[in-house]
């Protein structure tokens, strides 16, 4: 194998700091089928929200430098909270290309909305960051956006309840302000969320057109492979390891949820210690 | 004022990883009126039970490093994975006398159980440390354990649900296999439960005991502090601070959760860089 066909057949780095950035592997998976990828969940420290943008932005770093030692060609930032803070850090410390997870949904929502109202629900940390709100209102569209954090919906999603009467009440109760706001679309801030879409579509009704960053974050970056002719240009033979995943802490309970959402079987996850990247 | 009675009057040091020790804070202003608290919650650094027990005795020797620095008389680790970690470590670094979570619970238990089944019902990490089923079965009574994991408590309790169909229902499914087991006795193991202490009660029924681990600490502090005639004799009067609370990060956040549960409001949590001990 020559080095352009190495480059083209080197894995996609994908992080989140835990198991919500596996909706976005999946939609890679999905759409890119061609695709090798590399998952790392800092499930040690997760969550990232509670802290500080200088904290996150180190952790993003060094996840960063251990994709690197995995020759990926492209890295993914799963994660609202080091897409929010890390982003521009991380574009100067390396010549990758980088993708985040909150541009492709802000940009799909501005594309989307006739009546120029746009909801936005994510984790408290998400919402009081305001960077969907920012990224928004930087398009200078006139649009305005309407706010929720919706604390409950990850432990519910990591609990299992995706389909269950206590998600339906909870939700009920979270965007019942939205639905009074007449917002025509609305974005699922939060990479578990995806998990709850049916959940979230019921409860808006079928005029309000839902925005699912992890789709459109896979889209944005078979864009990007393709602009840049990164692309695989063949799905991997039978034996090869199309995808392997790496964690800070927990491997266990890490395997079971990604064994829960994921097309294909997680064999293993690894530990590894992520501070010494 | 001479160096006995300054001893006296030095506060307790009381720590967690973030709000759920306030309800042991809450216990000491209620059976302890005269005495000082100093309070720590490591906001920044929260949840410890997802953590190595390395690292958390790493955060609670800092902890106790800071709490000195305030001139406490006394420790109370009000935390159950630090309970679980770092007890022995802090005990061999410090002089001053230090009280678990979990101790005084699991005592209880034992005196109290007549039928010799005990449940334990705390986070996945407390469940998953064992820590409640060893000290209760080191006793050498014949007694069993019966654990579960109530992963939604926690964020259900943050988010102010104490009374809601929403939390029974929750509340029901968990607690159905110890109804089954015929428990006798039931640990409310996670700091955050005793918000939720009548909606558990309700579903256990009046045949099963509740033991509270935040009140059975505040008293076996008390016997401590009588013990080592170390307590404080009068009330502080009006205009000394009687209680303060540092934490390590979201200050705003903190106060609004402590002011929701605590009888007296706090006027500010001071934030504090904790790396620094």
């Amino acid at each position: 194998m020559n080095d352009k066909e190495m480059l083209h057949n080197a894995p996609i780095g994908v992080f989140d700091s835990g198991v919500g950035g596996l909706t976005v592997a999946r939609e890679i998976m999905r759409q890119l089928p061609n695709e090798r990828i590399v998952y790392f969940g800092d499930t040690a420290r997760v969550p990232y929200g509670s802290k500080s943008p200088e904290t996150i932005t180190r952790y993003s770093s060094q996840i960063v430098r251990f994709l690197q030692t995995q020759q990926v060609k492209a890295i993914v930032i799963a994660c609202n909270s080091a897409s929010a803070c890390a982003l521009e850090t991380l574009e100067e410390e390396t010549n990758l290309p980088i993708i985040d997870v909150v541009r492709p949904g802000a940009r799909t929502a501005l594309e989307t909305t006739v009546n120029g109202k746009i909801g936005v629900i994510a984790t408290e940390a998400t919402i009081c960051s305001g960077i969907y709100k920012r990224y928004i209102e930087e398009s200078g569209k006139s649009v305005s956006t309407i706010s929720k954090a919706c604390p409950l919906f990850v432990p519910l999603v990591e609990e299992g309840l995706w389909e269950d009467p206590v998600t339906d009440e909870i939700a009920g109760r979270y965007l019942a302000e939205l639905i009074d706001s007449g917002i025509d679309t609305l974005i699922l801030g939060c990479t578990h969320y995806p998990l709850i879409r049916s959940t979230v579509g019921r409860i808006m009704g079928e005029k309000v057109c839902l925005v699912n960053p992890a789709y459109e974050t896979a889209r944005a970056l078979k864009q990007l492979l393709e602009k840049k002719g990164l692309e695989s240009e063949k799905r991997p033979g039978l034996g090869t390891e199309l995808y392997r995943f790496f964690v800070s802490d927990a491997a266990d309970k890490f395997q079971k949820f990604a064994n829960s959402i994921l097309p294909y079987g997680i064999l293993s996850a690894k530990v590894i210690n992520i501070e010494e990247f």
